[in-house]
């Protein structure tokens, strides 16, 4: 044993900005299979109870090529084509999930006081990787539609910003998906001032009633993009897959970053989602009976919801993705309700780390409905609502009481 | 198809230090498999021809801990423990590749001006890294021993650095291992400055004598450390899958910026490392087994640089690693000696990329003989041969004439 440093290291400023995440503390305290958990954003497991992945070739073994597998890059660039997005394999680049695209995005673009626009709520890993860059965050709201393009339009001249951050397409964690007129506005505004679009697409195969439109990505006509796309949410999360399409003048730098963050992604992994994904049609069958299996559970969260929220919390029904967002009518403690519903056995995410900024954020919560089996989530909701209710204020729920 | 994008964009500023690698680029005209290649540094694919890997259970399919699985955890820790290092599964983090490890310790470290003191010549790809996140680089000379504890304690002195990377067991590319006398003086030296010491450690246990000194990091009393491990050269390279153990204050920053990273390592992948290591016995066979196969490989590769080589440059014979390194007694220009190779089939690293000042560099070049068969050894050494001797100046070689 040593005795322990007796001074602080001397540690890279932007390790301030790495405040311990709420969010990180549930989803460790939900390992426990006990506990009903609303909080992440996990598949169900129940379907891949009975897969078997394919054997890999002992080509895979080896050290291999930092844009990743030519077979997986080929079938995931070719959906990209199939979204309008001008893009071929060789712009398309293999990552370690799409949580990497989003650290390679970072670097490529942000530094110390670097301005980037984002959505409030935006995803909650997206805010960590940016304030670790120890980038200048400024949000734009949301309503069912997207963000407001004459306020982009604004805050882009007001700041600055070389850099957009969307999640346009079943947003984590608000559920909301944009109109097609809405991208479309808000790629000519991209266009004008010639930001770059960093596009988090993850949740677009998850689509409950109409096919989302197409990435705003697709749209542009001038500015620069990155388009990442994920196959944790519908294949496999545990393959720590994802990948990223970008203009063709941003990749050789993003490929550099690439090699210099993990030299390549795990290439069994890669094998065995590119032998997955390679037949369209079975590909195309097999999404089908994940959207139903997961309708059914939008459906029957809902039901729920209704049954025990309408008193208390207001909400858009998700056309796709994993998550109602609720908003409360009034005020509520949400730190202290988390600990007495897991106390209770139940998890949900409070929507402060969803904001960049803490008073930002209302009285909100995440909840998701892919993982929990249906014959617990009445009981789970249940629960919620009971120790929301006990909790709730009389006091009118103002932005600054989160 | 886009009008390509009119302006550049506006990017960060450490994209400017991300410049194309030559190790890069000769490893990518290698894929080809006529090429005979000493350039990289893969393992012998002959070793896995027949592994199967074992079958992964579903449970691996989910997202999992950032931290890494937990048998995983234990296994590695043990080890690190059986070395004399302070650690346990609770400090040992799985990372994608011990490249990742430095990807991490860039983060926690390093931001632009930071001093960091290397070997000179070092791992090329950590001087990729520390020159992306802007650090001040400072070298110190290898003998066959390490680098000298004097000279490092006026440089610490002198540049107040807050971290020092070492790679002392096998060096990449040099093939130095250090004394145990020296490993000592080394880390009386860190304490006393109470240096971070980020020590990479990949090669340990491909040991063709006598086994390695432990780890500079088992005998430091008080300053902060982290020691890079990897299964990447003794297993499967593929798997992308290294591990990274710290002193407990460093910890909880890293898990943290592996979260954000790629929130955690393949899964699949660490459920068959942690088969595949988890039986010490069976464990050692298997390296046992892979040592002897390399050491014949060293063996040879030492008895055709003899014919070859003699009176063009001098090297020692690596007591373990994957590589020799050659030092010219003359001048030759190696961008010339590349390119005329690489037309007659063999591949070569130039000294050059492993100095983090091109001026430092000698004429020196790295040859790996873990990947290239027997068969094909002699020829490609002979190859090379004949295009140095071509090349070779009359002038005295500089260091200053690479």
């Amino acid at each position: 044993m040593k005795t322990p440093s007796q001074s602080t290291p001397r540690l890279a400023q932007r390790i301030q900005k790495l405040t311990g995440s709420v969010a990180r503390d549930i989803l460790s305290r939900t390992q426990d299979k006990e506990i009903i958990s609303f909080a992440g954003g996990l598949p169900d497991a129940s379907l891949w109870q009975n897969l078997k992945l394919p054997d890999v070739p002992p080509a895979a073994y080896q050290y291999g090529p930092s844009e990743g597998e030519r077979s997986l890059r080929s079938i995931l660039a070719a959906r990209s084509q199939s979204l309008g997005l001008d893009a071929t394999a060789d712009s398309t680049l293999i990552t370690s999930g799409s949580q990497q695209g989003l650290d390679l995005a970072a670097k490529l673009i942000l530094e110390p006081g670097t301005p980037i626009i984002l959505e409030a709520p935006s995803y909650l890993a997206a805010i960590q990787v940016f304030k670790l860059f120890q980038a200048e965050l400024h949000s734009l709201e949301l309503d069912s539609e997207g963000i407001c393009p004459q306020a982009l339009d604004r805050l882009l001249a007001e700041t600055q910003a070389p850099v957009i951050y969307l999640n346009p397409t079943f947003q984590n964690p608000s559920g909301a998906c944009y109109s097609l007129e809405r991208r479309k506005q808000i790629a000519a505004v991209l266009d004008q001032h010639d930001t770059i679009l960093l596009e988090d697409d993850p949740y677009r195969d998850i689509a409950y009633d109409t096919p989302p439109a197409p990435p705003i990505a697709s749209f542009l006509k001038r500015c620069p993009w990155i388009y990442l796309a994920s196959v944790s949410k519908t294949l496999i999360p545990g393959l720590r897959l994802g990948s990223l399409t970008c203009s063709p003048e941003l990749f050789p730098h993003l490929l550099k970053l690439k090699q210099a963050a993990d030299l390549h992604s795990n290439r069994p992994a890669q094998f065995v989602a590119a032998q997955m994904l390679q037949d369209p049609q079975a590909n195309a069958e097999r999404l089908a009976g994940l959207c139903q299996h997961y309708r059914e559970k939008r459906d029957l969260m809902q039901r729920y919801l209704s049954q025990h929220f309408s008193d208390l919390a207001t909400w858009e029904i998700p056309s796709g993705g994993m998550f109602f967002w609720l908003t409360f009518k009034l005020s509520i403690d949400l730190s202290a309700a988390l600990a007495q519903t897991l106390e209770r056995g139940v998890a949900f995410m409070p929507g402060t780390p969803f904001f960049s900024e803490a008073e930002q954020a209302g009285c909100s919560m995440r909840v998701n409905f892919s993982l929990v089996s249906p014959e617990r989530m009445e009981a789970g909701i249940r629960i919620l609502a009971e120790v929301v209710r006990d909790l709730h204020q009389p006091a009118a729920c103002a932005k600054s009481s989160a």
